[in-house]
């Protein structure tokens, strides 16, 4: 079907399109969306602020507001959604506007679609899109800061990075930290209470090329476990891997 | 006195020391202290992180809380503090304790000492160092994106640079996100509202050495500038230059 602007992609998951992003519309950031009720959303912004490696917000979309990386409806916008009652998962729908409320803050977190492709044009091997897997995810035995009702545990996705390239991986992801930035962690999974790289929690295992070192960044998920935990009447999340596509270009979080 | 620890610093304030704390616990960062009601709270994380240049948010304390990186009395280990009433300003004290309340929210956020610090090392002159004076802020044209109840003008700290160095303080300062980062302009203060270089808004006018381009960061004092036509009930903040002492070493905002 083409190239299309981030906006097109927006309109055609509004009437109905059902894919994962992955690929989609390269150059502009992608990102994690969670709408919760408003009595809840200070604990949410200040649970952010204090963990940014896994929750690096990119945007947050306060009650009758739109967003300027994605002007438009942020219920419909979606290819799926997740929606929650009392922290557990009660349905997927393509079009959330039937289960949105008027009080619903919505957040808008950095993924990591981007720093994998600046790892990919810097000549580095990212093993699960070769193998054509998701990621594979991990809780880690490392808790996040609290903030009110929300805590939990910091997940992280894994990759392995040939010995020779992780310092190259770690010095480019910590050029984003609007997308989760530098690694949390280098070899030795079990010092983050990982046991097992072929049991991921979330996601996929790959399987790991000899001469590569596991290394681990923050993960997006991590909110959804606090969330889970936390039990709020309602959240809303985007469906893994069906992201929001923003009008954002990646260029835009790179630092310096 | 010899060079205090942060906490002999901090501890040196609370039993009644008054002075600035440029030049103080060189290597440590120095924050902007701002106290508010927690009603507000939200509004107010929110134009932080709608505004993340002006305001870089090095820490938030909740009611009960300590700061890990300045545990201890928040309103007492400062050398003085002013006191806001519905946006006026009321007085000025050594010791908050007696107007402080239980539902205030405080917000540490990220001050300019630390990458003038890095200027400096890198050669660059600060004109206002080298000539003893409070770097020269203006209130400009430019909006920041309002939250809440929370909007008002970008506000810009101003030094002139040699043009041969601007590139290099643009490179530095960018490393430093979460101290005002890079430069939001360099060049032509007419496209920012700013008419005289002489007169500026707040701190106090700088001789601009010949060879040099004005370069405007933003600035901490924008918050303050929201906080005026806000008018919440009770704001508590440090007193110009009387910052916060943290535990935090400057090197830990450095990015990459």
């Amino acid at each position: 079907m083409g190239i299309l602007t981030p906006k097109e992609a927006r309109a055609s998951f509004a009437r109905g399109l059902d894919r994962p992003t992955a690929g989609m519309c390269p150059g502009f950031a992608q990102a994690n969306l969670v709408a919760l009720p408003e009595r809840y959303a200070f604990d949410f912004l200040l649970f952010a602020q204090r963990n940014p490696k896994p929750m690096p917000l990119l945007d947050v979309v306060a009650p009758g507001e739109t967003s300027p990386i994605a002007p438009g409806n942020l219920a419909t916008e979606l290819p799926r959604y997740r929606v929650f009652r009392s922290g557990e998962l009660i349905e997927e729908v393509g079009d959330a506007s039937e289960v949105w409320r008027d009080d619903l803050v919505t957040f808008l977190i950095g993924c990591s679609f981007t720093f994998e492709q600046a790892l990919i044009e810097a000549g580095i091997d990212i093993a699960h899109i070769s193998q054509c897997v998701n990621v594979p995810m991990f809780a880690t035995s490392v808790p996040t800061r609290p903030a009110g009702i929300f805590s939990g545990p910091l997940v992280v996705s894994m990759r392995p990075i040939p010995a020779s390239q992780v310092a190259d991986a770690v010095r480019i992801t910590s050029r984003y930290p609007s997308v989760h930035g530098a690694p949390v962690h280098v070899g030795d999974p079990e010092q983050i209470g990982i046991r097992d790289l072929s049991q991921p929690d979330y996601g996929e295992a790959v399987e790991i090329p000899e001469g590569t070192i596991p290394v681990f960044w923050a993960c997006g998920v991590t909110p959804q476990a606090a969330l889970a935990q936390a039990k709020a009447d309602l959240v809303i999340t985007h469906a893994p891997g069906r992201m929001l596509i923003t009008d954002a270009p990646d260029h835009r979080y790179l630092i310096p």
